[in-house]
């Protein structure tokens, strides 16, 4: 049976390029193939709640370049464990059946779903349950397996790199050691990009575990050469090596120990312990990464995974994400995809590029 | 005695135009009176160790746009009261007659000092003991007192509206409540203009304590109005009224209460017991404030700046700094200027424009 | 009689910032004093066939950085010598009345009229014809009487000076002389102030009439003193002095002698005949200047100025225009303001400025 | 014989990332291989008049972003076919032995060659003398064959995007028609790439020749879907297809035809017989998407280059251009890649991918 109409949703944190790909999806759906389309709001509590707008040529224009969605996210509906009332009390439920009773009650064909691994886990489960799906793939941290890059990815180290553009002129003016946390929970990306583009001297990740008297030799190396400054940009996941002394602790006791804690801040305090003649500062880049307008390339790509996304419908190629190989856009199993992380490799050819000019991945 | 050779230092944090000021009065001291230019580097530090470079057309060369300055600066030399080491132990002494010993061995006439209020202090200070001064005021936050605006200011508050632009599709997407916490310490200035550039939904200055009841107030009438997401801006120096309620402390007992607490995370962390509904992320903008490129506006304040002072010591109208009064470049004198701070007026113009389009300020 | 109901208009060229005027005045009558707002689309167009929109909150939502207007606007309605057909024929006649017939019919008491100095003509047209009206200042060459600024312009020199700064680095490594053509038919204001701020050797504006040979003279002198290359910024109604000698000529016969021609090019087709050693290349910045973000700058006057005018109605000033004079917010009559443009003043300080760190007017 | 010092040159025209890979070759050959670096200037006439300086970590501080080059370039010399004044008259000669016996007089091991196909042609010349090269693609217009990108070509379409957008707001505003003109002599990349990023309506290339009838269907669709706007993005390399009638000539016979002609300025003035209810603007963008700071991108996309050159000097694969495949850093023999153009396949995805989301290519 032909598809004649096809749902969207977005779920997860905020990535520039979330509007492009609903543009590109709508635009393409219509104008190529005369499908119909309209948009769940809030992610899976929209499919749930059975709450959508019509998506067409007027809900989509003037969108392209701006960050955020439409349609609304929401971070941790997981249909298929969700919370709902029952007898006054807050149970989880799966509730997936609703969602997909939804589905049929408004003839929707296919479901597009927009998120990371968490949504695209909950899209592996519809899939399951007989629902056609596409995934497209969102993270800032470009930690998705299966494909080489996600939208949003490159806005984020546009705005980490500026940040370490201006942190420089004042590392260097005022002979500070500047330290920048990026976003990373899990894979570095974010840091190694910016790195390398935003003159860093030292690069600390996840993947690789640092050794805090390593960034003190090469702060000491510097100085030794003429550089009295150092900028250090290090992923929020990033770690010291097993059996490192222990300096200052993360505060964990805090009010609130996610926001004001933080590896950064750890390193900071660590090297003022160690390191007497220069001044140090840390600076939590934070949700500035994900928000704003969508750069130049992820305009692009977004628009790309759009296209590619309707392309896989037509072709009945459902259960599967669109993904970028090299500069090929395809597309892969989601049941191949979900659970899996992709890291930076210590032996790739980006970390060794980074090593070659000089940086210093704390190791 | 005419003027032969001027000497320039800049002293404090680092704030976009330093290096637009060195360049304008290099270039006016030697294309318009044939001055010689020498700057000391470091700030005071360099004056008292008689560390200084030429300064030449060649020296001031492709500098005009960017941050940091070309002398360097340091934070608290202050050779009035100078830790210096005798006997192996470090004690504080006035070193401020080497100092005028050293300009003297130059044949320095006239000393240019670029700095914040404590950075004048020592100008004025200078001016006492019979040095030829002239000063130029510096401060990111706009609160030195005699001049309507400073350099920087606006460069700052570029970076400041730009984060809220970003928090902003986030905040809307997301159905967040986005605090930013900006630079001011004393006066809300940045926190007023990027609040009112940046669309935000509460600002919150030293000038206007707040009660978190109206921060509240303020959120949920917009959520009745369609809008359930709001933006704050916060000067690091805002603080509640006196006799609030105290919800959570800012923390002191962490290893580094200055960088880890902090009035935006309290109040993240005030707001997420009071309103249940929204996540509530906090951003501290921090020293991305202070770095990178000098904007268009700040190039050419800093560039007159430079020439007046110029001018200044042509006239030889000594112990003064140039100023901003309306759109007019005057003087004023440093024994006038020292030791007070110029705030937001609650009553002022800016103020009454921000409560008229419906921007709370907690109060 | 109490106001109840304004009406907004745009009228003229595009200008950042005509959306945060709207929005200020918009949100400033409803929120503060309870009138109605309506605008009427395509400048007095819409006023003559009665086409508006509401403006509530919601219209205005969103709209703060955006360039454009979402009234939209014309270039040439005047209503008081309006095109109309008539027996097949396009006939100009004064249909003013009919537009004073459509706000009585719609009972809007004031009208808000934002525009240069062609709308606010009209604007004191109806003035004189009783209706009550408040003017407020839009031009991007910023040559209107009677205010210091114009919001619009800022934004225009940030876009210039962007283009400065990029054309510097290709000048720089290729040896070049790069011209950039800005806008400024009558006044010079964005080619001095992105002049001074993008660093050009040369400013060329229509207040100082030129001498091809002072423009060589410097390019010649600047590659004595090792720099072989020259930044020249010339306004598109910049002009030779009298008797110079006529070396190319604008091309008057091209299709589109507007277009193709200008004074830009010419400037660069003469200065080949007379420098041989450099490539030179001219760019014409056209209408980037007029479109994009609002810059911050001008958020925050557009928002103060939208503000000033709903004051103004609220204390019932009719007849006159807001404007800024230093940093005050004040307002003239509009008999006062129309038909006088604001030059550069040779003899200001920032001509002087420019002078005096040696940028030359090719005089 | 292991490699001891190593010679770079720059050539052609302007390309941000240059810099960056300077640097990035000058770090890697020096830290990792501890090769002598130094850097011919001006291109091919340094080499000829063995004018060099030393390249040292010092040398290549505080370059990465910035644009240009350090060593400057000169656009067409070719030491093969080299102008030189004998007897008083300038003849061609070929030169090339002098060059031969300048790297040999220095003891450079090794020539890397930065540059577009003029300059990588006179590269394989020399490999054929028996000069050890390595080759590294360098063009704004991504059209060099053999690799998927070319540093520079991200920044430019970072810029034609940002004028996109500007012009976007003027032209939904004013209802107006908005071309603007890219680079592309012979390929259509930037118009393609920036036209998807930039929201373009019709994008037109040298690969797809248009008729003017179809762009004035494109737009006169837009107008009946309520779009009374539209945006044209054309490569300065674009063509009418044959047989089509000629409405206006590109001006041949002004002053300076190839800069005051051209084909953006044609397309206005045929769609101004042709469109009647629409403003028609055109702006040639020129030379300011060739300077300016080296975008993200193709700051990481420049060091990895530079670093692969060292690696191939390490490995001893002279006679090769490093290239970029997918996300793979490979190389291919200069033989191979020299005299052809990568040219947009109107058949490939990305062509396809604009076409689905309703863009025309006037075909």
């Amino acid at each position: 049976m032909a598809t004649k109409k096809i749902a969207i949703l977005t779920g997860g944190g905020d990535c520039p390029g979330l509007n492009a790909v609903i543009r590109a999806v709508t635009r393409t759906a219509i104008l190529k193939y005369g499908y119909e389309v309209i948009g769940y709001k809030y992610g899976y509590r929209g499919l749930y709640k059975n709450d959508f707008i019509p998506l067409t040529l007027d809900t989509v224009s003037g969108i392209l370049h701006k960050g955020g969605t439409i349609l609304y996210s929401s971070n941790k509906d997981n249909l298929f464990d969700y919370a709902v009332e029952e007898n006054g009390k807050i149970v989880k439920k799966d509730v997936s059946d609703v969602a997909v009773e939804n589905l049929k009650k408004e003839n929707v064909d296919v479901l597009v779903v927009i998120g990371g691994d968490g949504t695209l886990t909950s899209a592996r489960d519809f899939a399951r349950k007989g629902v056609k799906v596409i995934g497209i793939p969102k993270t800032i941290d470009n930690d998705l397996y299966s494909t080489d890059l996600t939208f949003g990815f490159y806005s984020a180290i546009d705005v980490a790199t500026d940040a370490l553009d201006r942190l420089h002129t004042t590392a260097e003016s005022h002979h500070r050691i500047m330290i920048l946390e990026v976003m990373g929970r899990n894979a570095g990306w974010i840091a190694l990009y910016s790195g390398i583009a935003g003159s860093a001297d030292v690069i600390l990740i996840p993947e690789i575990p640092y050794s805090i008297e390593k960034v003190v030799e090469k702060v000491e190396q510097r100085k030794a050469q003429g550089k009295p400054f150092s900028i250090i940009v290090i992923a929020e996941g990033a770690k010291p090596k097993d059996g490192s002394v222990v300096i200052s602790k993360i505060v964990e006791d805090s009010p609130d120990p996610v926001r004001l804690g933080g590896i950064g801040n750890k390193l900071a305090s660590d090297l003022e312990k160690l390191i007497k003649s220069n001044e140090i500062r840390c600076t939590v880049l934070g949700h500035i990464q994900r928000g704003g307008n969508t750069s130049t390339f992820d305009r692009i790509l977004s628009t790309r995974y759009g296209v590619a996304a309707v392309e896989l419908i037509h072709q009945e190629k459902f259960g599967n994400m669109v993904c970028l190989k090299g500069d090929t856009i395809t597309y892969d199993s989601l049941e191949n995809v979900i659970g899996k992380t992709k890291n930076v490799d210590p032996n790739s050819e980006l970390v060794q590029v980074a090593r070659s000019i000089g940086i210093s991945f704390g190791d």
